[in-house]
């Protein structure tokens, strides 16, 4: 059995939805279809869900949206139209957006979210009659009448534990299931979203649910690259790689995946298939709990600017108990949150995402008052680094692999301004000048993929 | 102006005494001598403060040491003997240990204190007797009368600020200040040590009070090698190092040099050179506040057994505000100290001494207590690791300092459980299984110290 899940530029026009009726009938045991709200079906066009958004907020203000709502049906009934499919769906589509905007508003966060959760919902009711026209028994199935509930966050709902025993009945349901992504339910019975990209999410809940096979994510890449394509030219694909590895690599910029989508089907254990709709035969990317490790020490090598860091010094540090805590509670005070802090004996570092201070304008603040917190002989503050994860879960046994990275960056005249390697070992953070992170990962994906000892996909 | 201090193997004898009194006169600069209680005339000899512990716990238990306090006496006796003084010396020492034996002992901390410190007290005396004797201007100076004051922990005392602007007024006495090292007075008078080899931390006062030029600590080796030399045959020496860097290395079993000492001089500025009572000429080991770099990037390597790790995961760690405020605070409440937190994104590892959970038998306890608190995935224990500091000031100008290192260990076959380096750069750290240190080590120093471009020592 498999939950097969498709973004919005999969679902974009009719076109694209043939190319989804394709895959899905193409395998059996494609069960249950999770679906988003129609996407770009070009460069400049616009989301519906973005259409969604504008439209609920005018309303709110000006107490009508008529063009907006309009552009909203247009989308539906323009992929409709392109399916030869009958007027009665977008009858429906439009009865619903029609209610929800006339919905009570004494909850904006709540009202807004209902219309923001239509984009994927009334999708699912368009996709599964285009399936029944096609002949194929398939029906819509709303997260509320299947159990699918969540804590009452409005914008960043988590799924309820119950909820996975509710969707295991599903199973019994016959046809295809077609599932609107992106939102459930509150025990009260109001509609939450996930984040953004929380169709990932619905789907990597529904395959732990429903104890899938397989959670296949189809979106529009051939496959996770082992580097950023704008740093590197036509870097090699992953084949396989883990959940650990592919969390690491989304930490510092690597976005096909929604990585908070990939909880549920980690703690099922259920590997995610990411695959391209426009190009379906192509191998795509597996994310699995294990892997063999014929490939190479390294997997994949991300990278992310718009980090700071802040060295503090104290002759004798190390002895006074309780020092590294009252650091960590002082940026609590603060609300800031950290990524790692490196220690030598008498300093350590804080490594942070340098928009937290800016936002607040608390950079000289949090300086002076670190400084008196904890009495420090130094405290400085340095800007503008990038963090590269050198990311595989083959590294912890292979000795070596730290001294190839530091060599390659050595030749490449990077600075290596910090580095911070667990005992997990599933990847290696280097933080160099952000001047200097291009250099850096060219460097690193040199030395680690350009060798024929070590290929990433054949 | 100079303060000098002899450690107790350069005062065990009449022999020793009679060449700290060629250093002390050879140099009409050397105005302030600190001197230690009697040591070690060979190696199954014990040390003056050892036979005092033994004495004042003995009288404690049973009202009288007798034999215990002949043997105190008896070593400053051969010392006047040997160096042909009278006879008023030794009386004085006698009556004072006779004294403190017959005080107060409601509180036996404090009382043991006063005997402990006495081995200095009495040897300050003897040495200025010694000085008087040779025709030289020598006073013993009180702590107490030169207002040395300090808190009142004992065995672990903390000077007190105001000691500074008191001892500055030493500098109008007339003669050669011998000042016994290791005790101040507490604001209510009583005698409190500080903590073992304290000595060092007076003399380290005193050359801050005085505003001193340099502060001389002779002891029994001719220089801070580069590397332990039980590891490595005859290793380097080191003629010149930062205050960071000594303490980065005696972090790691380096024990020339008690580390708590170096602050009062590090304070104020004072450089403090190491040398050899017995081999004066030897140029020695200067600590100081900035050093030119022409000497390489390393200037030593320490390395230290008796670690563990605690590897915590939890997938989505890194979303989680204050998890490692969490993991520190669980830390606290047992007492624990840490020694670093390398982490990954979803991963964490705590360093700490592994003594520690040994003797409070609490591993078990332990694990179980972070995992529910942190509600982690995984807590896991690894036993046995080394630490090896790789130090130098001058590795944040070296691009390259890290591969080379890296480079070695991978060369020697040793995997590399850890790395850690701050943004300081003055050390790397690595951290590695028990088994493996010796090799990592020499192949350490054999990559920094062994090639004709990187002397340490001419």
């Amino acid at each position: 059995m498999k939950v097969v899940k498709f973004g919005g530029s999969s679902l974009a026009s009719g076109k694209q939805l043939q190319k989804v009726f394709d895959i899905v009938t193409a395998d059996p045991a494609r069960k249950a279809v999770v679906v988003s709200a129609p996407g770009k079906r070009h460069s400049t066009d616009t989301k519906v869900t973005d259409l969604l958004i504008s439209c609920g907020e005018q309303y709110l203000r000006l107490g009508e949206a008529h063009d907006l709502q309009e552009a909203v049906i247009e989308r539906y009934a323009s992929i409709a139209d392109e399916l030869g499919l009958g007027h009665d769906i977008i009858d429906t589509i439009r009865r619903d957006v029609d209610a929800l905007l006339q919905a009570d508003s004494a909850h904006p966060e709540r009202y807004l979210d209902a219309i923001k959760a239509s984009g994927e919902d009334n999708n699912a009711k368009l996709i599964a009659a285009y399936f029944q026209h096609q002949g194929v028994e398939a029906h819509y199935v709303n997260p509320k009448e299947a159990g699918l509930f969540v804590s009452d966050e409005p914008g960043q709902a988590q799924v309820l534990p119950e909820s996975y025993d509710h969707l295991y009945k599903l199973r019994e349901r016959s046809g295809i299931i077609v599932f609107p992504g992106f939102f459930g339910f509150s025990l009260a019975g109001d509609i939450v979203t996930f984040s953004r990209s929380g169709s990932d999410i619905t789907g990597s809940i529904l395959a732990n649910g429903l104890k899938a096979d397989v959670y296949e994510n189809f979106t529009d890449v051939d496959a996770v690259y082992a580097v950023n394509p704008t740093i590197v030219h036509e870097p090699k694909e992953i084949t396989e790689l883990t959940y650990r590895e592919m969390r690491e690599l989304s930490y510092a910029g690597f976005s096909v995946f929604h990585d908070e989508a990939l909880i549920p089907a980690f703690r099922a254990g259920i590997p995610v298939q990411i695959k391209n709709t426009n190009n379906p035969s192509a191998k795509g990317t597996k994310i699995v709990n294990q892997r063999d490790h014929t490939n190479g020490p390294v997997v994949g090598i991300a990278s992310d600017k718009g980090f700071c860091s802040i060295y503090i010094s104290k002759y004798l540090m190390n002895r006074e108990v309780g020092f590294g805590r009252k650091v960590l509670q002082t940026l609590e005070e603060y609300g800031l949150t950290y990524e790692h802090v490196p220690s030598g004996i008498d300093d350590m570092t804080i490594i942070l995402r340098q928009d937290q201070l800016e936002e607040q304008h608390i950079e000289q603040e949090l300086l002076d008052r670190l400084k008196l917190v904890l009495e420090a002989d130094e405290v400085v503050l340095e800007r503008n680094l990038s963090l590269i994860m050198v990311v595989g879960e083959a590294m912890r046994h292979n000795v070596g692999t730290t001294a190839r990275a530091a060599q390659a960056l050595s030749k490449a005249k990077v600075n290596i301004e910090m580095i911070n390697q667990g005992s997990s070992e599933v990847s290696m953070m280097f933080g160099v000048k952000a001047a200097q992170e291009k250099e850096a990962v060219q460097a690193l994906y040199e030395e680690f993929f350009s060798m024929s000892t070590v290929p990433v996909s054949i």
